[in-house]
């Protein structure tokens, strides 16, 4: 466990470097991420490369025992690469070029794109490939979708989807209904990007068309795997995805990486923050998920974030302290924060840093400085410790891209409607991971499957196993409605789950705002929303029936449960407030043994970090402005201030403790 | 009278359209509608015609006893049309073409698209000319105006200009004031689409650009037309428009076809639906008016709107069979029902159908069901009845345009005023045609002519010789103001109607939605918004004046009643709100012997259809959900459930009774 | 003093003019302005000059004893001019041609724009130079900002910044921080303006581009001042700029003009005007400071504005005459009223002019006439008067541009936090000039200077010196942040004045809508919002703290004054409400010996205008719906109803009243 920062010694008057780094050596910092925008300055013409400065930079961070993480620049193409080779540039629905301006002007299937940066990548892997400091890599910077329709975008999607069909254009029209308005292609030279920029074409061919830039993402990254891997073989290689909900198929993208890393900006506006804590949490319990390991923090909130847009709100006094211990408590393995000193020049000026313009250390810094030195002391007691959870959450960015492509009422939002069901467990102090859709689902206890939109028979059959060998599966609406191509299923929903779930959906009702009730076996009611399925029950029993409401199904099945081999496969008919999904799965959780923790306080988080070898830290974390108190089940020792047999803690406002059992 | 349903042969295996056509013929439908959007299957390759799947569609159905109405498939091109002739694209003004991806991608005035239809029509009415099951046609599907700024249609404007000033350049400038910001033409060439994307332009060729386009429809249509009337001459034509208000030319639309037809989709969410079954209502009565005759709905809600957008709310249990009635009621011969199965594959997925993707018959199809068999029982009783009405409503597209272009004030809204005052209306049980401004008005006792922007000097003769005829003219605010140059008239308003009004217009206040009072003769209050004519009577007297409000005219005339040979002409120099129109327009009702119905409940209809041979039958709807009652006036009998001599009638939620009198 | 009107004779027909112009006469116009868009009119072929129509109207005047003003027509190039040289119309971001359609269609770089300009302008100058009507011309009509990228100017600003860094490639980029994401150039045909038409660019280049297109414009009005000087040396020249804040460099476009122009349209409607008399005001006093001298209204509301957007209200009887005298009050020398007569054609039909297009004179019409009576009856009187401030606010567009492309917190907006300081001295009856922010000082007693964004620091030690020199100088937050490259400073702010100032922010909360209190010595409490600067005094006194609020430092220092020289420098930290500012400069007045007037009612406004030789005449205005009083110091003479020794003036709603001392 330790804590970095990001630098950027191009910014600066090589003056101020040594400075900068004596001072971080000082304040326990021991990562530096450096020269991930720094194409124009490495090669600041095409095939002229400039390496002295970075050398400089790098051998000074070495001299005082910093360890380097070495971002490649190719977000930022370099004016030279746009305007000598225009391909470079995305194409948008309408045949405009994104012209350079911000970052990331660049489209990843470009051949020269692709050629430019094999070059400096293989410049930078093999110079720095033996450098004792560097220890990793970063891809790229947090790759974002291009709905690029340039002319290399076009032919490879064609191939792509050829290749896909094996040459057969009926088999393709077939697939997609490209029957439907008259889009049936008649010669393979029709098939194309969806130009025109209107978002209204055929669902089959817009999610395919994601599905291609996805890969393309991929594609362009593994250029940079495959020569990182071959001139650095003992550094790690990862790459920095920032918020979500983005469509991008993430696990694929860190599937050839060696671990994931997340840029976390929580908000530090009060009025913002409402589900904050826990929507933060829901971030880094996915990216955990993204490759079932710990992670890393590549940029980590260290002042008011702002650019062309509004700046935020300053951090509130323990808010960075707080929100970087949430990191390290939900499996991060190192929290470099961004950025050590703010921008005087460029676009990111107002984005803060640890320091201000003025290059004066404030109260900031001095919170930073405090967590530095609490990490340092703590993190040979978490060497190897990771987040083990009994419960998970199923995230599919595929369920995600299609429900843009057809929201399906009003408020429906797939991945806001993930947040009170991740919250009714973290409130509940229940560990639970977040992964995605197809993963192997045998280490859980309880396992919740929102939306599984687009439900191919394979992923159905595993998941029946699963549940048929004795696990808990909650389904919810909008489930086996479409198989993969987005074409729907034409039988009875939940489609290939029907007969699992012991129920069916005869009728639905896509009530958008308008209020429903939801009611409990034992009388209690719940607001639901947004969609409600009229459920008819085969095998299954009735957990909830629909209350009043504007729709006309008064005491129609609405939640449902069912007995399926040694398990059971509960189905939520409609989108509960979180109380319900407090009450279902906490019953639920109750049920089949997972592990909770007792009553916490609104904004306090738990959660368990432990080691193959016996080892147990628990993460206490107030993320209110209030002051919190816990009660603990049994004396513990708290680490940070080494008190010892407490029997509660007491927390300030962003107050954090660990704690150990009294006997360790 | 009769139901129909829409049916897509091309999206479902052929193995399904057997058990599909026997389940139509059992449930009662009697009309299928196919092959609008199916270009790409009958015409697979330019040139090449692929017609047997049709036939054997047809056949099928015509085996099962169903009559076939067929839709020219233009409004979708197929994609090797585009591919091979890019003319068809329409352009926007700012150069980009609309690329295909939804539909409706051609340019009316393309060459090739012109052509090409040509073929295509030609291929179809050829071979189902004289096809036994095929009873009528319908060309294109919902025509909507194109803002296309294309080669062709820049040169047709340009000789269409040219036309209609015989060549006189100066005389277009004068007639349009192009000297206003320099815009005169010194040559012919300079004449073309007002290109460039913004809406600020000279008025007089905005509004001829929207006409041109107008025309450009029709010119279109025309093409098909010839051809089905050359080769199908025992055939309708028809076709299908889409909800108000569109700046379509309806009334010349329709003129070369046999009746009009509609698309209705009443809005199933009871948030959304306040002016819901009036608006409906409204829109109905336009139909009827589009020809002044009946009509067809061509497509019909059956379920749950959806696509791109978010899904409506599930219809409630009557609503499809109630709407269905609402549509008889006003004037249609047949029912079609929008669609027969909802979509698995397409943009058009989650439009519901009255079978869901499951392809199990549920609640919406027993209704449907329900439906069809008291439609056909009660045909032969109708058969030959229409809606008589001794009011009416003048409404123009040519204002409508207008005032998009130019907004008069903050709120106001040419089609939304329309609302209250029909609403007004349909409240008292008055039957109302709501007519082009044109139309001939001998047939009318009252009729309200709402804001005759656009006042030639013919049609203001016109109306006043319906006045002097013993007529009731309601006029309105912003009633003469231009001429059909969209250039404002040199003479005080309402222009050449002041004199028969009485009345001139000394100033206005735009007042937009600061509140006003209206003061009825009789001290009633009233609100009013929008606009605020100031009155000075000549010969009229004042029915009310302005209250209290923002503005500085209290006392001052606002409404005045003016005798003007054996009629009376009203003019009205506000917005009122609905009790207001009520007020008026019952009291105008009385004065002129126009037939009411005492005391509706809110969304209680009633309608009469009659024959030439004096068969009268009254149509009630309750179109909300709680049971009504309504008092008859004599002794009656329920045609749905055959009960005699009854002196009221139950209204269950939705609820529909036929009624005819005692001794009938 | 005079009052002038509006008059296009090309809209109307020869047999009108002469009516009118009698009735001008009749009515005591004294200017006319004609011309600005007539450039089809004057050229309708490229060289091709018809001047007969304007020397009839000219002459016409002439004999009427009207003085002409003529406009330059290049807002309006003629549609021969962007046909045949389609280099005229500007650029957009992405490529886009802005076509011809309302007006200003023309980039003010265009080779071709300029040659035709110099062709029409050295023609009109020539032409009238020496007519005895004419007295002066208006440059083009309300120059906007054009940001284009076409050719011209693509290369007219590369040469611009090649000249500014004398070819230093690497100055170029140190100076804006093109390091930043790999923006650097590296050939000097890399660099051009920020095409893309995304807003996310380099700040310092999209600075320098919108001075660069300021420069533009300045440069296109120069072509036109040095015709007009050379041909017309006894006439003045002026321009007309239009609604604030326009990110024009308003004192640069005026330098070489002789007086400043505004057209003015006070908003008609009660419901928007909450600050209008004082927005109003604020710009009158704007426009007064360009170049430290009285100017003209060259368009005064006459009637409710409206084109293609909604109609405003019709104007409350007595606005028209109340607003035409705050002109006068607040500096003007002539208000001429746009327009005589509503235009029958074009895009501003419904721009409502001082007659109806009925042509019947009314209410409108009478009020102007009175309002003309009244001026001519006070003109000797006023002659040679001028307004004279003792407190001045400094206002600088370079802040205004700066902050429109980074702002800086939620609701942070540079020119609306200007408007509470302009109130609360308004408010006291402090005369208050509002001049650029490198004016000279000397002249004035308080000057407040808020958010000093982009301090160079020559400006800085010019303000210090002011300061030193016995002045009161007030600053506010985000005062020092930047040099003049958009680049922020590396020091403490505010910076370059930190010293001056006695103080130093050791952190900033940018708070956006979120409520904080300032609580000041004497404990009165007020709300502040949008920033919160936290202070740490060195010689500063603290006059304020901040209170309770979402912010975590209750108690600290907000707002400091501390003496420096002779004078005094106030810190403001925070953006607080109006009654602050009120409170905060009623205070710095007093101790300053600025005059101002006691309790003034809501909405009243007392100017002076004083002469040389010792002539002062108060302007009392009552600019609300609701008669007012106003006590007044000693007895004094009432000019516009002739009362004398009166102790108080009742005014009517939009009543004026102009007052001088008894005795003069």
């Amino acid at each position: 466990m330790k804590i970095g920062v990001v630098y950027y010694p191009e910014h600066w008057d090589r003056s101020m470097w040594e400075q900068d780094a004596r001072l971080m050596k000082e304040t326990g910092v021991r990562v530096v991420r450096v020269a991930e925008f720094a194409w124009s300055r490495l090669e600041p013409q095409e095939g002229v490369f400039q390496f002295d400065w970075l050398d400089e930079a790098i051998d000074l961070f070495h001299r005082y025992g910093l360890e380097v993480v070495i971002g490649t620049p190719t977000m930022t193409p370099p004016v030279w690469l746009t305007t000598n080779y225009p391909d470079v540039l995305p194409i948008d629905g309408q045949g405009h070029p994104q012209q350079a301006g911000v970052r990331g002007h660049r489209c990843y299937n470009s051949p020269s794109m692709r050629s430019r940066t094999t070059a400096i990548v293989e410049k930078l892997a093999a110079r720095y490939g033996n450098h004792p400091a560097v220890i990793g890599w970063q891809t790229d910077n947090e790759f974002m979708l291009n709905l690029c329709h340039c002319e290399a975008c076009t032919s490879k999607f064609r191939d792509r989807v050829k290749e896909q069909f094996n040459g057969d254009l009926d088999a393709l029209n077939r697939a997609w209904g490209t029957v439907v308005w008259s889009g049936e292609y008649s010669d393979w030279s029709q098939v194309r990007t969806p130009i025109g920029g209107s978002p209204y074409q055929n669902p089959s061919l817009l999610l395919e068309f994601r599905r291609f830039q996805n890969d393309s993402i991929i594609a362009f990254q593994q250029i940079q795997v495959d020569i990182v891997r071959r001139l650095c073989p003992n550094h790690f290689i990862t790459h920095n995805t920032w918020t979500a909900p983005i469509p991008l198929d993430n696990p694929r993208l860190y599937a050839p990486l060696d671990f994931a890393s997340f840029d976390y900006y929580p908000n530090t506006s009060p009025d913002k923050i409402a589900t904050n804590p826990y929507s933060g949490a829901l971030l880094l319990d996915r990216v955990r998920g993204f490759k079932r390991r710990n992670y890393w923090i590549m940029e980590q909130l260290s002042g008011p974030p702002g650019a062309w847009m509004p700046m935020w709100r300053a951090p509130y006094p323990g808010f960075i302290r707080a929100f970087s211990w949430q990191s390290f408590a939900r499996g991060a393995d190192a929290v470099v924060h961004f950025r050590w000193r703010s921008g005087t020049v460029g676009a990111e000026q107002f984005w803060h840093g640890l320091i201000d313009h003025s290059n004066v250390p404030g109260r900031r810094f001095a919170e930073f400085a405090q967590l530095t030195e609490e990490v340092n002391r703590v993190a040979s007691l978490l060497e190897g410790t990771s987040v083990r959870s009994e419960a998970a959450i199923l995230y599919s960015h595929e369920h995600h891209s299609a429900f843009q492509l057809q929201p399906q009422s009003e408020g429906f939002d797939y991945y806001e409607n993930l947040k009170p069901i991740h919250r009714a467990l973290v409130k509940q102090g229940i560990g639970v991971d977040v992964i995605d859709w197809r993963e192997s689902l045998d280490s859980y206890k309880l396992v919740v499957a929102p939306a599984l939109y687009l439900l191919d028979e394979a992923t159905a059959e595993s998941l029946k196993q699963y549940a048929a060998g004795g696990g808990t599966l909650v389904l919810s609406a909008r489930t086996g409605v479409k198989n993969e191509h987005n074409i729907c299923w034409m039988q009875p929903l939940p489609g290939p789950l029907a007969e699992a779930a012991g129920v069916v959906v005869t009728e639905y009702d896509p009530v958008g705002h308008d209020a429903q009730q939801l009611v409990a076996a034992d009388g209690a009611v719940y607001k639901c929303a947004q969609w409600c399925d009229l459920l008819e029950p085969s095998t299954a029993e009735v957990l909830a029936r629909y209350g009043e409401g504007t729709g006309f199904y008064t005491g129609t099945p609405a939640v449902t449960s069912n007995r399926y081999g040694k398990g059971t496969v509960v189905y939520v008919g409609t989108v509960p407030e979180e109380a319900y999904w407090s009450d279902l799965l906490g019953s639920l959780a109750a049920d089949c043994g997972v592990e909770r923790w007792a009553n916490l306080s609104e904004g306090v988080q738990v959660t368990l970090r432990g080691s193959d070898d016996g080892r147990k830290v628990w993460f206490v974390l107030n993320l209110t402005r209030e002051p919190k108190q816990l009660q603990l089940p049994m004396a513990m020792r708290s680490l940070l201030d080494g008190r010892d047999g407490i029997g509660g803690v007491e927390l300030e406002p962003y107050g954090v403790a660990l704690l150990q059992r009294g006997q360790e």
